[in-house]
C-alpha cells in the first residue's frame, strides 16, 4: 500500500459485537485527529464477535505524543465494550528469532526478504540444532546460536534457547523447517508468537515426512501451511496455505522440490502479516486483515 | 455470509478523502439504529477517493420506512461531502436481461445459477440474434426474443432491443458471448450496467479470436475477463479475471475448450457481485467489496 | 487435440517395466500401417511398473477391420510382455448413468457439457432417490428413474439399481453429488468405473458436512476431489482436486457456494478423462495421461 | 523423479512427422541396450511436425562409450528422417552467466537454488552494470564482473561480455532481471541460449514500467513471464508463465512485491527446465517437456 507517512500507528482489536462499534472507534479516532489510512473490520455473526483493524498517521494529528494520547482516551472505551486490543507503531520493529534446522531454503528467503526491505522486524539472533545456517547468517550480520538437541537434553537445551530469547526480548519465533517439537512449555511462553511451516495442506498430511504420504496417497495438488504453534502439533489457528498442481510423473523427491517453493512463500507471508500487525486469533482460527 | 435477515439496506458511496468520513457516516448509521452486517471501505490515496460499501439489517430498526428515513438523514451529509451515493434494498431485486448468440455455456450456466438461488434478480427477457437458446429460456420460463442483427439492420435491432428493455425496466444487461459490438449510443444508455465476458486475459489478445492469438503466441496461460462496458472495445473496467495452465499439447480446440469454464466463471461472478451490489467504478478500475 | 480422423483407437497398457517395451509396442503399430496421434508412457521406477496410451487413426491404415487385426497381431505381445491392456474404439461411446439425490449443480453441468458434445458418451439413464431432477432429465430426452432409498430398503433399491444398469448395458455410474454410500456389493460390480466428486481436499475432511468441518478447522483454502469409488468411503484413488481461496469473511454457506464451482469441475474433468481412456489405476493411484 | 543412475543421456529431437518415427527411434535405443528412463513425444497436427525427448541410462548399457556408440548409430537415420537433434550427458553440467542490475531477488533466489542442487549448471560469473550483486557472489564463490553499460558504451561493453563469455565457454545466459536491452547483435550470439524473466503476463504489458501499466488498467491478476530472448522485445518463446490475485487495495508497490515471487518462480522454472534439456523451441513457441 502507498507510503503516506512512516509514523504510523496500528489499532487491533477483538470483542462482542455490538450495534454503534464502528461509530464509537471511528468517532473517537476523528476526535484525536487521526488521518485513518486504513480500516478493516469482521463481524462473525455465529459466534457474535466483532474485529477491527486501523491504521493511521500519526505525522498528520499535530501532537508528538499522539500515539499515548489515543491510548488514554481509548483505555476506558475499550473497557466499557469488553475489547481486547492491542496498539502497536509501525516504527517500532518487532525483535525477532528464526529458528532452523540442516534445510536453509526457508531462511534463506526470510532473511533475503529483510534485508531487501519486505520484512519490517530485527531479526535478533538465528538459532539451529546444526550448523548449516552459520554462514548464511554470518553473510546477513546476524548472530548465530548452535543449541545441539536430543531427546535426552532438550529440557536443558529450551531451557537455553528460553534464556536466550528473554535477554534479547524476543517477541515472535519463527520456525523455518525447525525439526524439533517445542514442549508446551515453551509454546505456553509465546502464545500466537510462534509460527511455524508445515508441509502439507493441513489438516491433511498431519506429523511427520507429509510428501511422503501424499505421494502414497495420489493426490493430485501437494500444499504447505503456516500456522501458529499451539500444544497440539500441526493444530494451530492456519495463517495461510497454497498448493502446487503435481501429476503421476512427479516422485517424492519431486513433491519436495515443489514443496519448498510453497514453503517459503506462506511462512513468508504469516511472517509479514503478523509483522504488520494483521493477524487475529480467536477460537483455533485467524482473521487476516491482508 | 450468514443470513441475519433478509430485509437489508446497502449503501454504496464514493467521494473525495477527507478526515472524519468512516466516523460520520457510522454515527449516523447507529443514530437510526441501523444493525450492521458489513461494512468495507477503501481509500486511493493516489487520487485522493474514499470508497464505501455498508450493508444493515432493517428488520432490526424497529422502523417500518426504516430505509426511507435513513435516505432523508442520509442526503444533507452526503451533500455535503460531495458523495457519489447508491442506495439499495436487498429485498428489491434488480430487472436482468441476458444477451446471447449461439454459445449456450454461459448462458446455462446463469440460468441454472439463478434457479438455484445464487444470483439474486429477475431475468426479464432473453435476447439472441439467434435460436439456440431458445429451449432454454422455455425450460426456465423465461421470455426468449429472437433479434436478428446485420450490419444493415444493426440501428434497426438496436432500436427494437432498447425498446424492449425500456419496457421491462431493465437495470443490468449481461452479454453472455454475445457476438455483436453494440454501438456507443447503446453502451451510453447503460453506464457501468452492461457486463461482458471476454475469453481472453485483458489487456491481452483485445479483440476476436483471442484463443487463435493465444495459441498463435505461445502461452502458457489462458484467461477470460469480465467487464463493464464502455464505448471503446474490450477496454472497460475490468471486473473479474481468471486463468488455467496449458501447455504445447493444447490446441486450438482444447483452448476454446478450457476456456468455456473460465468464462462461465468469471462472468458469474461479475453478475453476483454487481448484483450484491458489491463494485464501484471510478475512472477505468473498479472497486469490488467481496 | 486437432481431429485428425473421428475413427480412432486407443490403447492403454500397464505391465512390469522392461527393456523395450516402446520399442515393440510402436514397431507392432508401424508393422500394422498405425497413424500414431499420440503416444504418451510412464514408468514408476519405484514399483517397476510401466504405464502407456497411445491413439491412432484407424481411417488412414486402409484396412476396413484395423481394430481387430490389431488386437490379434498385439494380443501374443501382450502376454509375452505380462501386460493388462485395454483397447478402445473412440467412435464407440461408452454408456453412462449419472446418480444424483437433490443437489443438481453437478448433474446440470454434466448435462449441459454432454449435449454440448464435451463427453462423449450415451447417458441412458438418470437414477436418483429423489425428484428434483426429474424436469432436467425430460429437457435432455433422457429416462428418469426414480429409486428412493431408505436404510431398510438399500439392498432392494440397490437391486433394483443393479437391474437397470444391467439391462441398459451401463459402463460407467457417475455419482453426482449423490448422497448415499453404495454398499460393498455394488462397487465390486463397477470396478474403477464409479466416479464420485467429494467435496473436500481429501484426504482432509473425509465424510459428512466437510464443508463445515473446512470452516471449524479454519482453512485458507477449500477443495473438492473426484476419485474411483472402492469400498471405503472417500478412500479411492483420486483422479483430479481443485481448491479455492477462502479468507476469514467467508462462512459455511459461503463455502458451500464456492464449492460448487469446484465440484462441477473436478467431476466433469474426471469423466471426460475416464471417457477419454486417459485413466490407469494402479494400487490406490491414477496414471492421467491428459 | 526418481534418482536411477547419475550417468544419463537426453536425446532431443525434432523433424517433419511421418509414420513409424517413435518405432524407429525406440527401436534404436533398444537395439543398443539403451534403459530408458523417460520419454516423451510431441505432434503438432497442424504444422506436421514431430518433437521428442528420451532420457535413459548411460550405466546400465554395460558400454563405457555409450553415448558415442549411439550418436554413431543414429547419426544416418537422423539424417534419413530429416532431424533437428541434440544430444546431452545429464553429468555434463552446462556452463552459465547470470547477468543482473540493482534488483537482487532473482539472483539471490537463483544463485540458493544453485547451491542446495536445485539447479544442474556451473556459474561461472556474474555480470553486472551495477555493483548491489557483488556481495552476493563472493557468498557464493563465483566470480564477479563489474561491466557499466551507458548509450554511449554500450557497443563497447557488450565486446567486453562477449568476450568474457567465450572465454569461459558460456551456453547459456540467465538475465535475471537485467535492466539493460542487448542488441541484437548480441543475441545473435546465443540462440534460444538466453533467459529473461518480463514482469507481466505477456503478451500483456510489453516494456518499461509493467506493473505500472497493469495498476492503471485495473487488472485482477499480475503476471510474470520466463522467454528465450530474441531480437524483437519482449516477444522471444514463451516457457513459463504464473499470475498472482491482486485487488483494487493493492498498490503500484503491492504488484511489484507480490511480483517478484513470480519473477523468481517462472524464471528458475525455465532455468531449470533449459538446464535438464526438456526445451524444443519451434517458430515463435516452446514445446516444455516436464
Amino acid at each position: 500500500m502507498a507510503e503516506v507517512s512512516n509514523d504510523r500507528a496500528v489499532l487491533l482489536i477483538d470483542c462482542p459485537d455490538q450495534k454503534g462499534l464502528v461509530a464509537r472507534v471511528s468517532g473517537l479516532l476523528y476526535a484525536q485527529g487521526a488521518n485513518i489510512l486504513h480500516a478493516d473490520q469482521h463481524q462473525d455473526h455465529e459466534l457474535g464477535l466483532f474485529f477491527m483493524r486501523v491504521e493511521w498517521a500519526l505525522a498528520g494529528s499535530g501532537n508528538p505524543d499522539a500515539l499515548e494520547s489515543f491510548r488514554s482516551a481509548f483505555t476506558p472505551l475499550a473497557s466499557e465494550l469488553n475489547m481486547h486490543w492491542q496498539l502497536h507503531r509501525i516504527q517500532q520493529r518487532p525483535r525477532v528469532t528464526i529458528f532452523c534446522s540442516q534445510y536453509l531454503h526457508c531462511i534463506a528467503d526470510l532473511l533475503h526478504r529483510a534485508s531487501a526491505g519486505e520484512l519490517a522486524c530485527e531479526i535478533a539472533v538465528i538459532v539451529s540444532n546444526h550448523r548449516e545456517a552459520e554462514k548464511l547468517a554470518a553473510f546477513h550480520n546476524i548472530p548465530f546460536e548452535h543449541i545441539p538437541v536430543t531427546p535426552s537434553t532438550r529440557v536443558e537445551a529450551e531451557a537455553r534457547q528460553l534464556a536466550l530469547l528473554q535477554s534479547l526480548g524476543i517477541e515472535l519465533v519463527i520456525l523455518a523447517r525447525y525439526m524439533q517439537i517445542l514442549t508446551e512449555d515453551f509454546v505456553a511462553r509465546y502464545p500466537a508468537a510462534i509460527i511455524n511451516v508445515h508441509h502439507s495442506f493441513l489438516p491433511a498430511f498431519i506429523g511427520a515426512r507429509p510428501y511422503h504420504a501424499a505421494h502414497a496417497r495420489g493426490v493430485k495438488l501437494i500444499g504447505a501451511t503456516s500456522h501458529y504453534v499451539t500444544s497440539v502439533l500441526d493444530d494451530g489457528p492456519i495463517i495461510e496455505q497454497d498448493v502446487a498442481r503435481i501429476s503421476h510423473r512427479d516422485q517424492v523427491e519431486d513433491l519436495i522440490a515443489r514443496g519448498r517453493d510453497l514453503e517459503r512463500i506462506v511462512l513468508s507471508r504469516a511472517v509479514r502479516w503478523h509483522l504488520e500487525h494483521r493477524i487475529l486469533c480467536y477460537g483455533n482460527k485467524t482473521v487476516v486483515f491482508d
